[in-house]
């Protein structure tokens, strides 16, 4: 049969033609926010904040672009609609998602958000330098007013009843803070017997063993083996990525050229490690989507939160297991010379998973870290939603590190100032960290069924069954699904934290024996 | 008294409120360009020419808006035009020109320049380091017919009778083949008996001192202290530049963000010192226009031959003088350890001085260097004239340098392929390298009259009143002139090649007793 190419495949081809540049353009803008992380010189930074601002006016002048809205009414309305495939449907819906939208947002808070935004990034960097709250404040309450109005403007047409909610579905679309704060008063009841468990278990690790001190150069030569150890290619002529040093590590990109960043500090060198294994995890899902897709919204990855997974899938569940360092441990060894020749392989396992109450987020351990989560995530509804200020944020940070984490805050750039995603705009992101967390562990216990040899295939420095296995149930997807019907799809049920419990469980009871 | 404001005055200030975005968009595509050249990984390439090509559209988009050409109208027809100052009157002036000017151009051939400019460049890559021109012949072709395409739309609206003309034009407004085919044979005929005199002189230097290995890290030390002396500020926290490395050193950025690139070869130190130098000079240019025409047409720098002559003065006239050494050897010898302990200064500065037709244009000494520029500018010449063809570019080429410079081309990537330029869609360029160094020779002469010490104050280590002398004479008048009414207004004339002959003749004569 000889399909003929009717009225709507037509303005279906328009259309994925006109959308196309919205990627293009935002894969540029990345590299100019990338630029601006780690190569900038300082002076540059107002012209950035403008450079910044007339693009993000540019993309907002495309992605609202009549011509998309009256393609798509056509394209919608034709009685050929309903025999377009998953993938056509699924590219509509997310083009009249995003259209409806931003249409929605007016160009001057777009573009005000975006200068503001560049504006607060370079004043958080100073002001956690210099431990200055007050000099952050002025600039933060801006941005703060910005996003709260942006998110006003998207509750009605997400449908949603909370400015916060608005926000939270730009990164985990179909969550919102109901199920958040129910899920995390689950997580927080599963998580606080392990904590006590690991803190009353006689069988403490020796954490000083990692205090050794490690030439920068060495690092850098473990983070391109670590890089090479998960094929995420940096250094040869095919390379798609490459490794940046910045304080706060990120990972940036699209397709062929995905960056990460990582930090090194000569007294913790495990910092950078894992740092960079986390990166890395990031960087495996961007570039590892599906090239036939590219440039179509379908061609992007799913959420946030299934970004998180794989981050700490590869930082946590493989990057601090036993069988990975079974494997890489003699490496180190070898690399840093003396330093570890007499520690043994598990001595050092249990030290790179030391449960501690911390100050740190991105230091925590697997046990506590959705706590620091929990926190942000409370702080955050409540700003928001306005029921606090930007200058009540240091008080009630610290008194929220107390009660949570029994931790003393003493100065603000160790607190409330430690995190970048408030200075860069970013409300709503802090759960999809969680939710990485609980996904993994869901994700996992399908993972262990159908690639049962997966720790052993580790231990020999075989990353190759893991990638596979998530090339194929989820970078291939892209952003076909939603994130809970994909997660639905790989693992036949919602949002459910007991498999990871049961793996912190599992892991932790060996570790500290109880 | 006080002054109205008029509808003139209105539509002037929304004219260069609209104007503004273009160098803010320019600088970012800067950014972007040059991100591809020092740090984007390889795979990175094709998204990187399709963020190119759209950036392009949309900065062609935005220079062609019909805003800028109503606005233009309402003010050059309305009375009070004429009482408009020269400030006001030298912006519209370039507004308009540029606006006619890309207004011819069509979209479509705007973007597929810039995309296979992308290509193009990447390709060169390759094919230079495989000495393969047939892999680099197609892609230049088809960037070569564009560029001619280009010009001979131009033609017209620039008022010249040559494409080639009209591709000069953009870069040294004023300026024509025929003018530089006089100005050149000229040169021409005055360097070839100081060659001739170098040559045949029994004082010779000894380049063999060159030939020591420095290692790359106190190369980028000395770069560093080369670029502190000339005020070029890469490492504090108010720094508005940075040094990195690429194969064809290069400067590229806008007031507070101005980074050079430079290149380090271990058994060929002078070869990073002097292209920092050169790079340095282009990059204060750029730094010390004036900050209150910042985002305006006249802030711009006024052409490539001015550009050029402050990077060959910095380069040359002051970084290969006996005075500069006089300053620096002693730093110099410090920090190559035992390198130069035994060399002498006067040696020293011979040798990199040293006169010999090379193959190299970069490398060239001063005396043979205007020779490599003639070549290019014939064979552009006749290459935008349709007179010869992409594929005879490596007979042609190696024929003028036999005749030219005596020298035996024994593979392209030493001959048709050393430059970036072409491969970068940028011709009509070339002339002004020569240009520049007469130029200099020119201001030359009246820097001398107004700063009489400045040889005495560089042997000091005091580059103050160069700058200051250049900061009021030359970059504070960013592009209020076009480049032959500057050289006039500086120098009282127009382009002559005498003082650069003479400044040639009197250093040489001295270098090589003649």
């Amino acid at each position: 049969m000889v399909k003929t190419i009717g009225t709507s495949d037509l303005n279906y081809d328009k259309l994925m033609e006109t959308v196309k540049e919205i990627p293009i353009l935002q894969s540029a803008v990345s590299i100019i926010n990338w630029d601006m992380e780690t190569k900038m010189p300082p002076k540059g930074i107002t012209l950035r904040s403008k450079q910044l601002a007339l693009l993000s006016g540019i993309g907002h002048k495309m992605i609202t672009n009549s011509k998309i809205g009256n393609l798509l009414n056509k394209i919608e309305t034709h009685p050929d609609f309903v025999t377009f495939d998953t993938i056509r449907r699924r590219n509509v819906y997310l083009i009249r998602k995003n259209y409806n939208e931003q249409t929605k947002l007016p160009e001057n808070l777009v573009v005000e958000t975006e200068r503001q935004r560049a504006i607060t990034i370079d004043v958080w960097k100073k002001a956690k330098t210099l431990n200055n709250f007050s000099l952050f404040k002025p600039e933060l309450e801006k941005l703060v007013e910005l996003k709260k109005r942006a998110a006003e403007i998207l509750m009605d047409v997400k449908g949603v009843h909370k400015p916060y909610d608005a926000l939270i579905d730009i990164f985990e679309p179909g969550v919102t803070s109901a199920i958040l704060s129910n899920v995390f008063n689950n997580l927080k009841r599963g998580l606080i017997p392990i904590l006590h468990k690991c803190l009353s278990s006689s069988k403490q690790p020796d954490v000083s063993i990692l205090r050794c001190k490690i030439p920068i150069g060495i690092q850098r030569r473990i983070s391109l083996l670590l890089a090479k150890f998960l094929e995420y290619d940096v250094t040869s002529e095919k390379a798609g990525g490459r490794i940046d040093e910045t304080e706060h590590p990120f990972t940036t990109g699209y397709y062929d050229d995905v960056r990460i960043t990582t930090h090194y500090y000569e007294d913790n060198f495990t910092s950078a490690l894992f740092s960079t294994l986390h990166e890395v995890g990031h960087a495996l899902y961007e570039q590892n989507l599906s090239p036939k897709w590219i440039y179509q919204p379908i061609g992007e990855s799913c959420s946030l939160g299934f970004h998180e997974f794989q981050s700490r899938l590869v930082e946590n569940i493989i990057g601090r297991s036993t069988e990975f360092w079974t494997y890489f441990y003699p490496t180190l060894r070898e690399m840093t010379k003396d330093n570890f020749s007499h520690v043994k392989l598990n001595d050092f396992v249990h030290a790179v998973n030391m449960v501690q109450p911390s100050k740190i987020r991105v230091a925590a351990d697997e046990v506590t870290y959705c706590l620091h989560i929990i926190i942000r995530f409370e702080i955050e509804q409540d700003l928001i939603a306005g029921r606090i200020e930007v200058e009540e944020l240091p008080e009630i940070w610290n008194r929220k590190y107390e009660e949570y984490l029994g931790v003393k805050i003493e100065n603000n750039s160790e607190g409330v100032m430690q995190d970048t995603h408030w200075a860069s705009a970013i409300y709503g992101y802090f759960p999809t960290y969680a939710l990485g967390n609980i996904y993994s562990g869901q994700i996992l216990s399908i993972l262990e069924k159908e690639v049962p040899l997966w720790r052993v295939q580790i231990s020999e420095g075989n990353f190759q069954h893991i990638k596979q296995w998530l090339i194929k149930n989820v970078h291939q997807y892209g952003n076909l699904y939603d994130p809970q019907d994909l997660l639905k799809k790989i693992t036949g049920e919602g949002i459910n934290i007991h498999p990871y419990l049961n793996y912190l469980e599992t892991k932790y009871s060996q570790l500290y024996d109880y």
